[in-house]
This record gives C-alpha cells, structure tokens and sequence, in this order.
C-alpha cells in the first residue's frame, strides 16, 4: 500500500514514536502542580515549547499549544477579531484557504462582520496587491495560507505581511502545510499550525501570537497555556509534536529536493501518459510533495477507488467526493478543471519505486473509468440555434463527457447548449472549453437546472 | 515517591499505553477518508465510540469526543444554552462545580444570562430541592456534577435529574470524577467526562448528549463528530481513551472496595495523629479514593513542600496554594477550614504501604510547618470591649494562629476581633471557632482590612 495523502495526515515520525513513549511514563502529571511529577511535566513543557518557538522563529511566550491546527485557527481567528473590535470588523482572507478560516469567516458574517475573499489566478495564488486594495480603516484582521492544501502553491506571504504591516493590520498565517519544510518568512503577526501534517501526532496544533498584537481569547478560558487554550494539555502529544518538527527540519533541505523531483516527474509525465488531463497548481511556486492534476471525463470517487485496489491512497477535490456534492472550492476560485481530480502528496520518505509504480498504474485507472461513464448515449436535439445536451440528473462528469461528444457535430461557430444540473458542471464546463480551446460563452437560467453556453471554435 | 494526586490527573493506565501503542501505527490517518488506512481508521474510531457508549450508557450516536473534559464542558453548556435560547437564558449550577463549569458560568453572566448557585452543605452536597426551587421557567439548563473533586463527596444527581425532568429543563453532568467507577445513573441529559481521570491519555474528553436535547454547537464547526468538535480527531488517544476506560470499569468494584478502606484509614486515623484538623467531605457518599482534611495553624504551601520531600504527591485547596491568593471556592463554599488543606487522591492501584508510610509522616510534616510558623508573638490591645488582634499584612494561617494563641486570655463571654487582609481568613475564622466551640459573630469593616468577632463560649 503507498499513502500518497500526507497533506491530509502524515504516519507518525519515528522521532514522534519515541518522544510519545517517553513522555507517556514522565509528562502526564499536571505541570501548574509544585511536586516532583508536576515539575517534571512542567519541565517537558517548557523544554517542548521552546524547542517549538525556535522551529517557528518566536519567542516561546508567543506559543500557545493547542488541540489541533483548526482549534488555532479558530482560536486566532477569533482571538484578534475581538481583541481589535474597536478597529472594526472587516476580515480579509483569501479564497482558496482551508476550511477551517473559512468555517471562521462564516461565523464572523453571521455576527455582522463584513469579508473579502481575495480571488486566486489559475495557478492558486493570489495578488499580494489584491490584499493592498482590500485592506480597509476598519480591517481587524487579514488571513493568508503560507501554501495550499490542494494544490501545493506557495503563497507570497512576506510580500502580503508587510502591506499588512504597513497598514497597521495583522496577518494570520495557516502555516499547516508548510511548517514542517521550514519558517514562514515575512512579518506576520499570528500563526497557526498542525503537528500531524509533520509526522507529529494528532491532538496538537500551534497557536502563536507575536507580542503586541491585540488578542482577546473567546469563549471560557483557564489559565494554561497563557489563557488561550483551556484544558489540560496533551503533554506526550506536544513534546511528541515538538521533537518531530525538530526532526523533519533536520532533513527538510535534501528530503524537499528528493520529492520535488518525484512530483516533477509526475507533473510532467501525468499529460503524456493520461490523455484530457489538466495538471493545476502553481509549476515553480510550490510546496515540495504535492501535484494535483484534473482528468476530464473521470468521476473522481472511481477513480479513487480504482487507485485505492491498485494499492494507492489519494485525495480527491472532485464534487462526487464531497459529502456536499460541490466541487473543491479551491479548484473552484481557481477555475480549473474539477472533474476526475486527484491530488497526491507524498510523506517523508517514499520510495521512488512507489512513485513510479504509480505512474504505471495510472493510465489504466483513468481509461477504466473513462470506459465505464463513455456508455450513456447523449440525448440531444437540435433546438433554434443550437445543440441541446440533456444531461439533467447526471452527475460529473457526464455532462462533460455529454458536451465532448457531440461537440464535433455541430459545426464551427456552432452553439451546444448543455442542461445540467449539477453543482460541479459550472466550473468543469468551463474548465473542458479552455482546456479544448472552445468558446464558453456563459450559463442561462433553464426550467430545470442550468444551461451552459459553448460555441465550437475549432 | 507516591503519587497520591489522581484526582487531578491519573498515570496512564496500562491498557491505554498498549492501546496507543497499537493504534499509532494503525490509526493515524483520516477517517473521513475512503482509502484503506482511513477505513481502518474509521472502523477503529466506531469501536472506540461504541466501547465509550457502553461504558457511558448511551447510544454511540449520542457520544462525540472531545479533546478535553473541559472542552467537554464548555460545548456541552455552550450548545444547550443556545439550543434553548427561546426559552431563557437561566443556568443552574452548584457551588462546588469543577473551574470549566464556572469559567462557562462567567461568560453566560458576562453575556446578560442570569445564573443561580445552588448552596451546598457542609458536608459537599447539595439538597435536589434546592435545584427543585432554583428551576425557572426560563431556566435553560442546569448542571451537576457527579461527585466533587475536591472533597470527593458524591452528589444526588439522579434525583436533581429526576426534578429537572419533570419541569423539561435538561441536567448537564460533569462526570469527569466518576464515570471510572460506573456510569452515572439517573435521568440526565448531557454528559461531560475527562479520560486523564480515569488512566486514560490527557487529551481526550467525551461529551454525550440525549437524542432529543436542543443542542446547537457554537463557534465554528466542522463535520467531525457530528458537527460537535471540529478539528481532526486524535485517534490513538481516543482508542487509549475507550480501551482503558473498559479496563479500569471491569476492575472498578474490587478497587473500589480497596481503596475505600485505605481512604477511611485516612479520614480515621488523620484526626488521631494530628491534633486540630478537621476531615472534610461527607463520611459516606463519596469517591472511593478521595480523603480530604484541613490542618488548623498550617500553611498549606509548606505543608505541600514538606509532604513532597517526604515522597508524597498531593495537592491543596488552601489559599496559599493558588495564583489567585483565594482559597478553594469548593471549601469556601461548604464553609469548611481552608488552612492547612490536603487533599490525598488515590490512584488505582495504589499500594496500602504508601498509605501506611503516609500516615507515618503526616504528623511530623504538619507540626514541623506549625513550629515554624508559631513564633509570631501577637500584637494584641484591649480596646473597649474586646481583645484586638492585629494580623494586618499576614497570610493564611497566621490571623488564626494569633486568634487562638489569645482566646485563652479573654473571661468566657468575652470577645476577640481580629483585624485581616487575608481573604481566607473569612472562611478559616468562623471555621475555626466552628472547630474548636466557640461563637463567630460576624465581620465589620474596619480602617484596614476586616475585622472578625469572636466571642469565647467555653
């Protein structure tokens, strides 16, 4: 089996492994308590904490552990919302962040706030002057990734930092991909992170707040870690977190180039091998072990299934794999291709043979899938001026698979009209024109569903 | 060294360490993922949730785990109040809850809801009718716990349920000290428990809430556990969590009948060894492994000091003991001696030895605190009708070591007014004369501080 989703979880560090062991017998006292057992503890803390905050690039009174990477990004989120309320409530992140600043911005409009979503290019990654022109007198507070979970694009951090610093508005920075491969340059003023995401264990995240920015915790607090996170703390799991983040810098310079070139290989060798295949994320501006490409008339739940019996784990941001049957919105504010997507992310450490492995094992997966959705026969009519595809009730990616079809029977300069009325047909119809070098010309509001306009151009 | 401190956090339990172990290597992916390890994850996370369900006594669909008792607590009360906000915004809790419930009862006041503190005894207890008459028509929610942390004393939950039940008010148990021992009976609504209480891992807690409570989780939630604790789950800690929480129940009534004999050793035999103290808690409904007793004339902070160089791990709800300078809000609010507290917390397995060699110590650790805090000579003066002690500017135990060194010199029916600026001096004087016979009169404000009247009876 080659787990190919480290960006959803990474397998535990031997580093972590031995840590955890060690601190199960030594740190599970309370360190707030004065005798020996708690003095321990306190000690593995303290030691943990600054071993953390050097990986991090802060002070360790600037780091607060706490349960998970979405608690710190809920935490900091509404942290320094409330403790900038009297600046305003205008928040600002960019549109293609993790779910959990997005579950947060959802709260903050709720209770009145008002957001800007920045938008991305194609590539992923946004306009560090687009965060200029959003920046507002009554901005609390701005949110920008360090790298996409999705499709590994690095984001221009240092740059947005310091429009931010200049206008006297703080940044929060989802480091959770990134933080294993290295500090998140720039001048930020929160951060947050995930110590699963390095090989460390589940349960323990990063929240760290550089001093002078104003924080009000929300909700009940207690006393630990500095009044931001309440309960006891996971004490094995954080020096565990803390001695694998020392581990994986350790060898981050030479195991980023190893992977770099396995993802390489697969950027470049997926569209030789694969016909209609999109590969998305920024090419140069990346994250080291994360390639995402798109397939066109594949459904993304198959084909991970296929995968999965060839013996490979890989995620997947296509509609038919989302509980809520929308595409990624990621791959959505990107605008490209969400059919058939699969993104793979490679743990420390794998084996080029598995790499390889996969890229035979590819072609076949996607041409099975193809095989099985090319049956259903597109009902269509020619109506007025154009083609109608009935595609309603169909899910991606028939609706593409419908449109590619009889694209070539109208003739150029001719329209398709495709009715569809899946979520994910508006942005893969979109996706299948610029990828076909076809003209889309916009969607129409239809009895059922919607109707998707596309002129053949060649 | 005998760690007799397991009240606030329990060693790991030998069940958990192999079932953390085990699932390191086998849990660690996402299991909302549909990839092979994260159906193993997903299957290893529903044999978790049904085993805690068991242990619990509730459906599996009723239980999410949290990273935390305190997490646990503060959801659980957070979304009932919200759930219910159209019928009020009244919360009940007891005096002697755990801080998570009292943090949670700040903000519900902080945001305009009105809370009653239902008075205990002196025994811990409160009294069902109690809860019976603080029930409102817009009391939202009410919350007891299951036996208290401090004192060990075991409340009426299923009778205070049984009342809730009937006027349709949800009860909202904070189970973290006894859900080791078996479930918690009665009629209640939501459950909040801790597993470093029971010898599982810190960093897990469970909340459980009844098919049919109004439950609406605030702040921002995620699809993990239904919708209750966003954040990747901790899934080795969670199988630990489960897996020592069956082992700890199957061995929980042999171990409760021994450690409840070494506990009564120690609320029998402390009052013999060691002149003026005062056992607190009641005799009989309690926590097998809880014993708890004041030391008239003793700073607890030293007598900590001289316990722990002895080899003996435990803690103090005395004023001296906190951050805040304020004695134990459980002690005060049962009225009960403060000074010189201790509380000795058994954990499973602790051997009668210790307990022995406890009891051998003790009485020199208390009479070498109380010989080097004798010498103070009070500054006392007889003004109009009473003896003035002066303990201006003295902490804890000092205002009623001069009370007592001068009781002797007034006639009986005379008076004493002693002068402090010590907040525990408001609970430990009238627990003193409650102690030793004699009659509190009350506090007047004075110039500096308060001054406290006694009048000596015998």
């Amino acid at each position: 089996m080659s787990y190919f989703d480290a960006a959803s979880g990474a397998p535990l560090h031997s580093v972590a492994r031995q840590a955890l062991l060690a601190s199960l017998d030594e740190g599970w006292a309370d360190p707030a308590r004065l005798y020996r057992e708690g003095r321990r503890a306190r000690m593995l803390l303290d030691a943990a904490r600054e071993a953390a905050a050097e990986a991090v690039g802060c002070r360790p009174d600037e780091l607060s552990f706490t349960t998970s990477g979405t608690q710190a990004v809920h935490a900091g989120i509404a942290g320094v919302l409330a403790g900038r309320r009297r600046v305003g409530r205008h928040l600002i992140v960019s549109a293609v962040e993790h779910s959990s600043v997005l579950h947060s911005v959802e709260i903050q409009e709720r209770e009145g706030g008002s957001v800007t979503r920045v938008t991305v290019d194609r590539s992923g990654a946004v306009d560090p002057a687009a965060y200029a022109e959003a920046l507002r007198p009554d901005t609390a507070l701005a949110c920008l990734q360090s790298a996409n979970h999705e499709v590994g694009t690095v984001q221009p951090v240092a740059e947005v930092a310091a429009l931010c610093r200049e206008a006297g508005v703080p940044l929060l920075v989802d480091a959770a991909q990134s933080l294993g491969w290295g500090p998140v340059e720039g001048d930020w003023s929160v951060l947050a992170a995930s110590a699963h995401k390095w090989g460390g264990p589940a349960g323990v995240g990063l929240l760290v707040v550089r001093k002078g920015v104003r924080f009000a915790p929300q909700g009940p607090v207690d006393e630990r870690e500095f009044g931001r996170v309440p309960g006891f703390v996971n004490l094995p799991g954080i020096v565990a977190a803390a001695a694998s983040l020392r581990a994986v810098r350790a060898e981050a310079d030479r195991e980023a180039a190893r992977l770099r070139e396995l993802t390489e290989r697969i950027r470049a060798r997926v569209p030789e091998l694969v016909p209609d295949v999109e590969v998305v994320g920024d090419p140069e501006r990346r994250l080291p072990g994360i390639v995402t490409f798109s397939c066109l008339y594949v459904d993304g739940e198959t084909l991970l299934h296929e995968l999965d019996r060839a013996g490979f784990s890989v995620s997947s941001g296509s509609s038919c794999t989302s509980s809520t049957l929308t595409p990624s919105h990621v791959l959505k504010a990107m605008g490209v291709l969400s059919e058939g997507n699969v993104r793979v992310s490679l743990p420390l450490g794998a084996p080029e043979e598995d790499v390889e492995r996969f890229l035979d094992v590819l072609p076949g997966a996607v041409a099975a899938v193809r095989e099985k959705l090319g049956a259903p026969a597109p009902r269509t009519a020619v109506e007025e001026d154009a083609l109608v595809v009935d595609a309603l009730g169909k899910r991606c990616p028939i609706p593409v698979i419908e449109l590619a079809k009889v694209i070539g029977d109208v003739p150029v300069g001719g329209l398709v009209r495709v009715l569809s009325d899946d979520e994910a047909a508006r942005l893969d119809i979109p996706a299948w024109c610029e990828m076909r070098g076809q003209e889309y010309l916009g969607e129409e509001p239809a009895d059922r569903g919607t109707a998707y306009l596309v002129r053949r151009v060649s």
